[in-house]
């Protein structure tokens, strides 16, 4: 049972997104990871680096691999991370013949990279669709209550009446442009990572750039041409662009809470309080707010991630994959609160 | 199964800690919440507020409640906090008559904030034995290693020679002033919360004051004479203190993944490649930097939630609540990393 | 006498860049207040707001307006910003006749955000000429040392040899899609602020569009449609994107810091020590690190400065001044600094 | 001229305390680099190390040395750091014989980090002061205002009546434990940096121990026992507190504005709005937020250069000289802003 506020069980009630979640589930990773094998496998045998025989006999294994999970988990303690000992696992499943052709000229982090990459492409298509239905929301609302004349407030203080629909037009503004930058997000992160050990795709008779051709459209991803271990930019850029989605819902949520406030807004479903009956809570519009700020406070640990020290950094890649998936979940969070929230408006009253 | 990086449960690999993050289960914080109310209940008897036949009377009723977690859980989401649907359940089980005598004169945040201070209380003994052990090792460390002459660094460049046992002295002196302040941190977390919707204590014919007393004793915590809803010091104090072990412990993982870089030091059990069957990576003292640049990265957020508005922030409150927990399994995950990666040196080879 | 760390003036030696520091002096400030002041009044005129004649006198009293800067401080501290004293002086100064046809229609925040778009235009100028010359500087340090043969490091660990070559090139494939991006964003930020008391370019009889017209124009600035007072978007990526070419030049700091270390790699001109004279110490690699870290620490704040609550927000604004500014100096300083490091190699001494 | 927003030098108005500038001035820092050397030379005599006679020589030249500032601030930038350069034209200028008996023992960091400390200890006097100072404001604020009763807030929105009184009291016990810690900062903060080359206090035959006995006596500093080169935690803690008190008073200026905003409480000589001359901004109440908020974001980077690797680290020392010295202005200026705030309080009415 895990609700209760403060804990990490309440927090996922509040940060929770299932469907960003599930992006990031631990099935999901095996599966991409296990999907990655088998491409490479016949990425290898196209190169003639193994025989056609060779790869057929390792991804039939692979199609009946089930992997000692406990095993995995102890061994990604001890690793860092969990392909050594899921390769040790394969390589074990595929019999003592087979296993010298698996896994070859790849490391750890072309499968994992890869697979985060996966995952965020997947991720973009979630943020693109809510985006879209939020941006509808401003337009539906705008008809409701456009008209409104309102307060406008600047400095925190009274200043001269303005109609919601320009307060709106500022939510939708910037959102606006961010929007527009999305679906190309989808394309662009599906990214294949391949350098192997130290990044520089190197040996196997300079087969390997063709390798990398191959194993790209198997999984459907764009081959950059040449690793990028340490070179985070891409990840770095996705991570920011959810928190500049987060951010900018926050303003929206601290805009609605401080209109609750003076009774110039009103919502439905506002949170109860166990002391005081007569108080409706924005809590929607204050949970905008916690992300939002707690959003910009991971922005420098991303960054720092991604000053990759030389070949590969163990340290820097771990910061990377506790900061990046709270960013995604945050973002898709933040855009279903602001929607439901603006669904919640009952009705503006102006002054 | 949650096992694969870079998801949240491989997070939980890299950055979990049992035995403090059972100190936010939801089972805990439940036990606790229904703990004030029974004291709650009694101190409001002894202040003859309400009867002494309807306090034994509630308090029964309590001992017998078992509440509808689904229903907790999905109120939670709605009122931003658990404790109106507690109440509204508890209300129900005790009955009418008795249901206007149950949660008087307080608010959610007198419960939640009285049980994460129970929470931090038991965290600082935690922390308090780590920390005694780590001390510990250091001396173990010594006693085996300290005569080792290594190379001293300054700047990242060869300076001159240096025994071990000063590099070693750091790390503990750095420490050692932590710890000394950490036993006593066992009882000033132990505070209680009280304080009405308003947090002014108000009402009741000026009896809150013996009631918030009485409250104190049966609960084992101090009172410190009046409500702090919006005085976040003492909690901002103490995820402070933890992110200090944090960033300490990440010193000591950055010189040891240094040391082994040069061939200086040697540990056991290191990490497997999959690409490189030489490798023995140090990924304890790699994952001790990444937990403290991560726990670096949390403070502003914390610091910030201190900035609760009126008489009390929601959206500061629940930032709070992330952020906290977090920094708290940090130190405490940082502690053993630190032990168990300075247990696993094998050897230190002078230049 | 400004020299000694750890001051303010130190910081200026380590941090500073005279070039871009100076687009934010008082006195680029100011003059781009007034030609802001003087395009306005024409504009009004156009759009026969204000008489031609009336335009004509005012912009011959700009010209030789010369405020008294004493009082512009003085004030600028009670008014939280420079402008309604200034008006106020400018006012005075084209006598009682004139003085109500001065700045009409606009408030601080659009003539302070057009210098600040102004400034960062300028900026990006000056960054994309510096982009320039570091890919190149990477060329040629290609050809000097491309070819030799290096340890390549894995999670800090010997892995397997590498040609410098392979290093360099992930330095420069994540500054190239960055250095691509930059020579738009001079167009891009030179934006228009315009929007009047609460934004919303109200009043007038609906002339104020075709004001906008007239002021971008005479400005060489692009007018977005709307003001957009709350919409801290632009501003907000520019910061970002500062902060991305600071960290990139941060990792090639530490590359080499730790190359000097190993003494795969020979600097002139390295740092003297006070007590060890056989050291020569790489502080442009260690500040790039430093500049690095800071950078991303001011990330947090500048995302949070774009939460601009309401119609302005003077809060948000004023935190916006303080990082904007300094991310632009950083970038500006990481590239100087890189470039002259890289220039600095003298040899490169395969394991 | 440096005036206007948004430059460096508006903020300095909005930023700056030239009380706790001066503490950093390049002046100040030298002069207290200088009497560590006479402090030395004097132990280094009293211990044996060097001739009374040559001692006395020394410090005779020390006392009409006027260093070549501008050859300073030229070296400083390539040896990271100005003691070298000024040792190096102090040993010219006390002669060959002499030379060889300056700066023994020692390097940068002693002198750098003693001086740091010293420059702290002056600015806990300066804190303790305006601590004492506003604390007084908040009763004489108590007198006049506390039973006021105006509306209280819980969640941003209308909770039920309160005194003035209690909601100063919130601000008054947020800062009142503060308070009691910083005298005792002025002593533990007056602390010696003395640890030579590689900070073990090796060689000279063992005499260095009582060499820092006299020196610290010298400086009327205390003495640790050992160097703490890279155990900046006393740092750390200073600069942690600074970004307390910052906090504690971002809070006092949210809940000036926002009373401000609902017309509860009017303040005298507020900012003046170039376009709206009806209005009044809370200008310091806004400044408040933003100096706190500003910190917070400080917080990462202050505690990361804590993470100084091995024997001395060069990018994490400089990054601590661009923080600590920003936050201890931050909290300096936000006291002074506090207190004038609550002397410009010109009422409070009740709803």
């Amino acid at each position: 049972m895990h609700i209760f506020p403060p804990t990490a069980a309440c927090n996922a009630q509040l940060l929770g997104d299932a469907e960003s979640e599930a992006l990031f589930s631990g099935q999901r990773v095996l599966a991409r990871l296990l999907a990655y094998e088998v491409a490479l496998t016949r990425a290898m045998a196209d190169a003639r680096i193994i025989t056609a025989n060779d790869a057929t006999a390792i991804c039939e294994r692979i199609a009946d691999f089930a992997p000692d999970h406990e095993r995995l988990t102890e061994s990604s303690r001890q690793d860092g991370v969990v392909v050594p000992e899921l390769i040790r696992q394969l390589r074990k499943h595929v019999g003592p013949d087979l296993a010298s052709s698996v896994h070859l000229a790849v490391t750890s982090q072309d499968l994992i990279d890869t697979s985060t990459a996966q995952a965020l492409s997947d991720h973009a298509r979630i943020i693109t669709a809510r985006l879209d239905s939020l941006l509808s929301r401003f337009q539906s609302c705008d008809m409701m209550f456009g008209d409104a004349v309102i307060m406008g407030y600047t400095r925190m203080q009274k200043a001269q009446p303005i109609n919601f629909s320009h307060r709106l037009g500022e939510w939708r503004e910037t959102l606006h442009p961010i929007a527009a930058l999305w679906p190309a997000r989808i394309r662009e992160m599906a990214i294949l990572q391949f350098g192997g050990p130290v990044g520089d795709r190197s040996g196997f008779d300079g087969k390997l750039t063709t390798v990398a051709g191959s194993l790209a459209r198997a999984l459907k991803l764009h081959d950059p041409g040449r690793a990028w271990h340490t070179n985070r930019r891409v990840f770095v850029d996705y991570g920011t662009a959810c928190a500049s989605i987060t951010g900018s819902c926050g303003t929206i949520g601290k805009d609605i809470a401080l209109m609750a406030r003076d009774g110039t807004l009103h919502l439905s479903g506002g949170g109860a309080s166990s002391a005081m009956p007569h108080k409706s809570n924005p809590i929607s519009a204050e949970i905008l707010m916690t992300l939002a700020t707690y959003s910009t406070a991971l922005l420098p640990a991303l960054h720092h991630a991604s000053m990759a020290e030389q070949e590969r950094s163990g340290s820097m890649w771990s910061l990377e994959w506790i900061v990046l998936p709270q960013l995604c979940i945050l973002a898709a969070k933040s855009l279903s609160l602001a929607e439901s929230l603006l669904k919640s408006i009952e009705s503006i009253t102006g002054d």
